[in-house]
């Protein structure tokens, strides 16, 4: 299974040298292919929908975006074809993909692979596109990312043990390598790791295909489709095989953070605010609630900043109706520092917020779990903080 | 039922204008939509595929290419949403849409209009990407102009009297208004007479879809999208309706010409040629075959220029096997006079030969039916040789 992402096959050329690629690889073996759609095609279709609507249903949406995946994946099955490999391009639907209802964001419900393995069992590559399935006779989409998960998702319906995901970068990174110059590939991460990086900005990966790779026992190889090289593998790893503590250091621009002050110190608010906002399919990152005093409490979280206007609407009713205060900020980035080691070792989080310090930089609110640590900060700190972190856990010299 | 055409919608400002047209419309009772692909998203996205495939399957150009009405779908249903009329962006398929197995050049075998209907129903209007439907599984397109002949044949299932299909220009024309400065609109235009201007170039509607308006007597009005005015109803007329013999002149530069000398005067030849021809999908137009002398006759007819390639393979395979030369041009273009009421009137065909020959252009060929006069002439006199009919038939001062 290989999956080519929007980079990969942003123009003609790169499709042809994709074409090659797969090639290669059929000439090998049985081949299935998952593409994305080319280059910027999803933002260029919404930027046009943006300009005839407003607030556009989802449903149009999706049935807009899903025509991105269906052109880069018949031109890819021509190329091949146009290079001797029989080659069938099939949309999310034909190949078997049936998701929830939820439009935009639809989670698959089951691969039927039937069509699928009977093109591989002519020896021909099917070229499936990602990102999309059907629900009811509705085409939906799968959220950002969406086509990893529809390789993810195909490979473990024939049974695949690997899924080779091609991007523009190499593997994953120590940090992002534009942020820190000696950040290291990663030559292998777990799941939870691969998780935490991803859910943190490392955009290598949709998160939701690192999930079902992890309940699936399949193992995720992310390389380039330009460069060589073995890139990073993300799979199921022996804790002796983690050597260090931290394994890198994450960071997420695109956040907003929503603080809800005064909240009475009864229960049942918490409930019904994030209720609320998953019922408008808001997906609320880090949730910070302060210890009570004077029988208040303040609570903040943080979103992505798409989702900012229907948050604060959201929020500020909630608000509203127990007497409490919402307010909004944009100008904030979390720095995590990620690592299955981390929670056996001592003394990660004091090297963390030392670093931080020493730099100069405020930490506005922490959370932890057992393999990250993450501190919001100001964004104009951010590339600051990444590079204090990275160094002050040795991740830019030791190996890999 | 409005059907609007790739110039219609090539814009955001022109797909919102498009859906103030439609609110308008719906106003005043239930209305069905179907949509072209965005100005030249075809062309690009064969400019495209050209640069990957040489000769790309067919199956993957049907898939590749309704991407682009499914875009223009989605975003008119979204540009309807956004102005208070409830809409749904339909795909050829979902709309009910089924057609036989030949891919680029599918045809309508059913529409269940269900779908639609329900839609209808709800007071909401259902916006159906043309030129596509399915079959057994795989999406096929209708081909060239195909989005009028969804637009009637949905028209028909929905039990419509009439279809309106909207485009840059506001009716059928005595002659291209290009070539000929004093050409007039037509009020009206019989079915046969339609497909007879629009066979020879007048690209106003697909032939298939006055056919099946034909067929269902339907009344298809065309119309600009961009003007106001009542643009050209196509629909049966009363023989005496027809005041004028000659209504329009037709040009049409899209055709190659193909030339079979010694063919020996035994039967099947034809039956041969043309059956191959078949065979590989090449649509022959005219077709003109000499009286035999000295035991051999000459076939000559024409084709459209994109498909000469093949039928010179195949013309070239069939005339070696009788000892036959074949040779092909492409300079060369068709000037038809068309009108129902010809065939009653004497001395047309003399006008046309004699309008010609007085303008100095040279006749190659002529094929006539009951309601037309063609003249196959060098592709350098084609407008010299409209203007000169146009005005022999007093086109330009009569009354439509």
């Amino acid at each position: 299974m290989h999956k080519y992402g929007g980079s990969s096959v942003a123009s003609p050329e790169r499709i042809i040298h994709v074409a090659e690629r797969v090639k290669a690889a059929w000439a090998q073996g049985p081949l299935a292919v998952v593409v994305s759609a080319m280059g910027d095609t999803t933002d260029d279709l919404l930027a046009l929908l943006r300009q005839v609507a407003h607030d556009p249903p989802a449903r149009e949406v999706d049935l807009l975006l899903a025509a991105g995946e269906q052109i880069s994946a018949a031109l890819l099955a021509a190329a091949l074809q146009e290079r001797g490999v029989p080659a069938r391009a099939l949309l999310g639907w034909q190949a078997g993909f049936a998701t929830d209802a939820v439009h935009r964001k639809a989670r698959i419900r089951d691969v039927d692979p039937a069509r699928v393995q009977a093109i591989l069992a002519e020896g021909a590559v099917p070229v499936v596109a990602g990102f999309q399935g059907l629900h009811a006779g509705e085409i939906t989409t799968l959220g950002r990312g969406g086509s990893d998960t529809t390789a993810v998702a195909l490979a473990a319906a024939l049974g695949c043990a690997r899924c080779e995901i091609y991007s523009d970068v190499d593997g994953v990174y120590t940090a992002d390598p534009r942020v820190v110059p000696d950040a290291r590939r990663l030559a292998v991460l777990s799941y939870e790791e691969m998780m935490e990086m991803a859910h943190m900005g490392a955009q290598v990966l949709q998160i939701r295909a690192v999930e079902l790779a992890e309940a699936r026992r399949l193992t995720i190889v992310a390389r380039s489709t330009f460069a060589g090289g073995p890139g990073t593998e993300i799979r199921e790893v022996d804790p002796t095989e983690s050597e260090m503590s931290v394994r890198g250091v994450a960071h997420d621009r695109n956040i907003a953070k929503v603080t809800i002050r005064g909240v009475p110190d009864r229960p049942g608010f918490a409930h019904r605010l994030f209720a609320a906002l998953a019922g408008h399919s808001v997906n609320v990152d880090t949730i910070v609630q302060s210890a009570p005093r004077d029988g208040c409490s303040d609570i903040v979280f943080t979103v992505a900043r798409e989702d900012l206007p229907r948050t604060v609407e959201v929020a500020g009713q909630a608000a509203a109706e127990v007497g409490a205060d919402a307010s909004a900020e944009q100008d904030v980035a979390m720095v995590s520092a990620v690592g299955a080691g981390m929670v056996t070792r001592p003394g990660v989080a004091a090297a963390m917020f030392g670093a931080l310090a020493e730099a100069g930089i405020n930490i506005e609110a922490i959370t932890t779990s057992e393999i990250k640590i993450s501190c919001l900060i100001r964004e104009r700190d951010v590339e600051a903080a990444v590079r204090a972190v990275h160094a002050a856990f040795g991740l830019g010299q030791a190996k890999a």
